[in-house]
């Protein structure tokens, strides 16, 4: 593989749907645990917060797959759990049982405590880690900023931490929804401006991420995802392009095209081809290998890469991705199998014509 | 609530598209842990694989939410899981940790080593709780039978149990897929077999659960779900209405409803009304209020199913239930809430114009 042939403007060039040689490729989580570099860097930083909140560190890894593999964006690393964090929630990240937080939000009169965080002091270590990643990349690479969706926020908020059912975010919602909605509002404006921050400090397209926008019916989804996400849209217009990605979010792909979001982010249930028909005519599309498929033999890789490049078919306006992040156990080899078969076999799927 | 006002054919009335004076109703694990007759009656077996093995027990808990609520269906009690317990897997239900097979399938060999269950011997218990339900429902009440779907079951008996990613049942669809098919095939003749002896014993509608589906892109999906689940539609021709529900499956729908299946089952992501724009005029389509709005305030019970039927229109096609299993936190009155308002407003949502 030739970290040499990428091409700085690939990707921003398929977000604006606009003719690429070959389709950009980068993948969720593509610093992460399934990296030996990536587990040594954060051995030295001792825990993960440690490693999200030095931004020299942060900028290691952030850089490791794009030197290994070299995508074509990166993706600061960070969590999306920096803006309750700074909100006051107090954030415990212990791998194995997952994020909790200290003082969850389960009140209205839990919801007025609620500030909007200063980005530039309250997130600091998130703008310098930008800032000096942007440098460190020299403009070869674009990098990605990002932040969860308020949606995604406030059902960590409410639960205090992951949760399988929601039924206490869900409560919330269905039980008292002017709390609901007063939650979200402080932290669409949180989002907002944290967002704006990041592509000040160098951010060169954004992604939101509604990681639990999936488990509303559609109704709630449009009522306390969405409209949220649309607003943030709406803030960033005329900056930089913004991703919009809802996991298990494939039967709303009209109404989050109607955002104005450059380009969706695709799961793997939803089949490229079909999304492309029904939307790909106003947004660029993201994705959507299954992170499983990196499991299994190099052939099978690079069949369904093939699958995937074919079923989005000719012309441009599509960024390949997974459907969601790489796991800790996948071999650095079966990713950079990914990265070849999108090299070789983009240029003859999505060739116009 | 009027138990008295049941119609015995509402349900397969329904099923059929026909008219009906009002929408049917029954809610997935309505014999469940929510009621406290159930828990009296499960605390007498001892433990859960003991009530589904006593027919007498699986006949009483069958039956108590029909008494409680007069639902117009009642689904005879067991578990997906009875297949491939009776293959020779070895299952354990244990509170808390989820079910797990002692012989899990991970191999040729493994899969070579199954054969086809008898239900007349091996599953026998299910087919005595079946007739001994079935004279006790007495025509007033139609009886459900149903099984898992054979890429459900297989999921379970290769992960050993249930799982987050499903790393090594993919593992198997990606990586060795003739084992996976050869694996499928057995499970699909079991479950037809199974569920054939359930329609002999008396089951008047059955039920595949493909609990497991969503967690494939489109292609798998088609086929190592949909596939099999066809073919068991088809050995069922004939016979009784078949529901064919796929949790995550919404995209779907327009490959579902090509089965010949009678009924599909919604989760509660996917818009009853844009599911029936889809395919309403091939099938019928049960579902699909999200669970978690059981635990909102009463008045909010009543405008969710309002909105569930609203968003279907009006006609018939249309047997209401829950979008997933009921949870034992949820207080019994409210689902006595849902019943009464699916029997108050369903003659007002779905009269023809």
């Amino acid at each position: 593989m030739a970290a040499a042939e990428t091409f700085p403007d690939l990707f921003l060039r398929a977000l604006r749907r606009e003719p690429v040689p070959r389709t950009p490729v980068w993948i969720m989580r593509q610093a992460g645990r399934y990296l030996p570099e990536y587990r040594a860097t954060r051995a030295q930083a001792g825990d993960f917060l440690t490693l999200c909140r030095t931004p020299e560190l942060a900028c290691e890894v952030t850089l490791q797959p794009i030197r290994r593999y070299g995508f074509d964006a990166a993706i600061i690393f960070s969590d999306i759990l920096t803006v309750p964090d700074a909100m006051g929630l107090g954030l415990k990240l212990d791998e194995g049982i997952g994020p909790r937080f200290d003082r969850p939000i389960r009140s209205a009169a839990d919801v007025a405590r609620l500030g909007v965080p200063d980005p530039n002091s309250d997130l600091r270590y998130v703008m310098d880690a930008v800032r000096v990643t942007r440098a460190a990349l020299g403009g070869t690479t674009p990098l990605i900023g990002f932040a969860g969706s308020p949606w995604t926020l406030a059902s960590y908020a409410i639960e205090g931490g992951g949760s399988r059912d929601f039924k206490l975010a869900k409560g919330m919602l269905y039980g008292d929804p002017a709390t609901a909605h007063r939650l979200l509002d402080v932290l669409a404006e949180a989002v907002s401006v944290y967002l704006k921050a990041q592509i000040a400090a160098g951010a060169q397209a954004v992604m939101l991420f509604d990681t639990w926008g999936g488990v509303l019916s559609t109704a709630a989804y449009a009522e306390f995802s969405l409209r949220y996400m649309a607003r943030i849209v709406d803030d960033l217009a005329g900056t930089v392009p913004v991703i919009l990605f809802t996991k298990g979010g494939g039967a709303w792909l009209e109404m989050q095209a109607e955002t104005g979001a450059a380009a969706l982010g695709l799961d793997w249930t939803v089949s490229m081809g079909a999304a492309r028909a029904r939307v790909g005519d106003r947004v660029a599309l993201q994705g959507n290998l299954d992170p499983a498929i990196l499991l299994a033999p190099e052939a099978v890789i690079r069949a369904e890469v093939g699958r995937v490049l074919e079923s989005f078919g000719p012309g441009t306006g599509h960024v390949f991705n997974l459907g969601h992040g790489i796991t800790p156990d996948v071999d650095p080899t079966a990713v950079a199998v990914l990265v070849d078969a999108v090299r070789e076999l983009s240029p003859l799927h999505h060739r116009t014509a």
